[in-house]
């Protein structure tokens, strides 16, 4: 799905991946920046714990920022399809200054949400302008194409993940997360190359890619976005591999960011800061 | 150290490092092919197995060789600097077609041949066209700058790779090995990114670059050799970055290379075939 239509002189808000494992109470550095984007004291934050199968996921994060001053954070505790048409939810989506997208597994995200009015909601109100930040699950719904699963290690395999479609609110991209702490180079290589079109964004725990409006993103936290650009292939024997087998994957660009690196989704250039 | 000098109108031998645990058994295609290169049946091969401390891998191969016609394989049992200065194995270096190094810890290949007259004449033996094969340990002894140790993880850092002087065997290369298997994509973007000179080369288990006397590589096996180009880096944080900071490093080239795949260390194209 490619993200909604933003009104004419309009720009749609940030999205947020987070690689999970966000520091929320010793310096939040990023919970804190998705605070400050979404207006402060004044932010009106809606949680979404859906991935989680925990009651109190939506509920901690609501004391998560309480104590980062936000004086309206709400958790809507959707756990089922007819949760997520329910109309007082949509309503409470529609006062959000930011919406947050708990962790857990993104495939509960995907076959509880999608297509439902809350999903909807959700990405209307990003192309409107209202941030969207998500952790870990959270964050690998966001894409059109989401990573649901594969295998770990660093080499790309016929075999070597599992997509489901996902959010739409962001194109062009491939998300992946806890990317370091769960050696996934090889399942992004190979998200990366059965289709070159997008740029493959691995994201480490407390690690954060600000996507602005502009599709330039900032990192933010202590780990890093690993960037890898397909758009310079020369060749992929993907289609030819058998299971298991070795792939040959020639020209793609690798780029290590580190808190303040940027890289614009559309131009593909990253900088320094 | 720099390669041995190649007289006018000679060429070197091959450079053959293997990640490890290369197949020695059933359908060992990469031993097989050091053979063939080194003359069938009528091959000379001398094992240095000076890397481990397993008195029976020295003999051990001399039986793999046999099992594949080899009618010359000898294993030089070098365990002191004063074993690598006996005149016997030089004399027996010398009548040598092809040079096996085994694994085992590279310090012990560093420390314990590093300057002496076996050394010397292994520089000079490949110079001269003799072809070098090396397994694990006996890979990462193979280029001027030897991997010694470092952390595993996909990450940089700033103390992500320790160097020790090496054989000299190759230039303007890093090599690591057991790559995928043991996670080292972070050391070795650390140690290209310490000096950007040379490409990166991350080979597998049961996977090995055939390093031609024209400086392609062939790879050769069932894994992968991950090839890291920073030819191109724009950025690098490697300088400012404190102990155990998260590094960027803007604009290196990936290459995941299989079998009959190549890529030449002094254009640094990469081919398929």
């Amino acid at each position: 799905m490619c993200p909604a239509k933003i009104a004419d002189g309009g720009e749609r808000g940030f999205v947020i991946p987070i690689g999970g494992a966000e520091e929320r109470i010793d310096d939040p550095v990023i919970l804190q920046r998705f605070v400050e984007l979404c207006g402060g004291s004044d932010a009106n934050i809606v949680i979404i714990p859906t991935a989680s199968q925990l009651e109190e996921t939506g509920p901690n994060y609501e004391v998560v920022f309480a104590e980062l001053g936000v004086a309206n954070a709400v958790s809507l505790p959707i756990t089922t399809r007819e949760d997520a048409q329910r109309e007082d939810y949509v309503e409470e989506l529609a006062k959000a200054t930011g919406i947050f997208i708990t962790g857990g597994n993104q495939l509960r995200l995907s076959t509880i949400l999608g297509g439902t009015p809350v999903a909807q909601s959700i990405r209307k109100l990003n192309a409107a302008g209202v941030h969207v930040a998500g952790t870990s699950a959270g964050a690998a719904i966001m894409p059109e194409h989401m990573i649901a699963g594969g295998a770990s290690g660093s080499l790309p395999n016929e075999q070597g993940v599992i997509f489901a479609p996902g959010l739409g609110l962001l194109s062009k991209v491939i998300l992946d997360q806890h990317f370091s702490q769960r050696n996934r180079l090889g399942r992004l290589l190979s998200a990366v190359s059965y289709n070159p079109f997008a740029s493959g964004l691995g994201i480490c725990e407390d690690t954060a890619a600000f996507i602005g409006p502009d599709n330039v993103l900032e990192v933010v936290g202590s780990g890093n976005v690993t960037v890898v650009d397909p758009s310079d292939l020369q060749h992929s024997s993907m289609a030819e591999a058998r299971s298991q087998e070795s792939i040959t994957l020639i020209g793609l660009k690798l780029h290590m960011l580190s808190s303040g690196a940027r890289y614009c989704l559309n131009t593909r250039e990253a900088s320094p800061e």
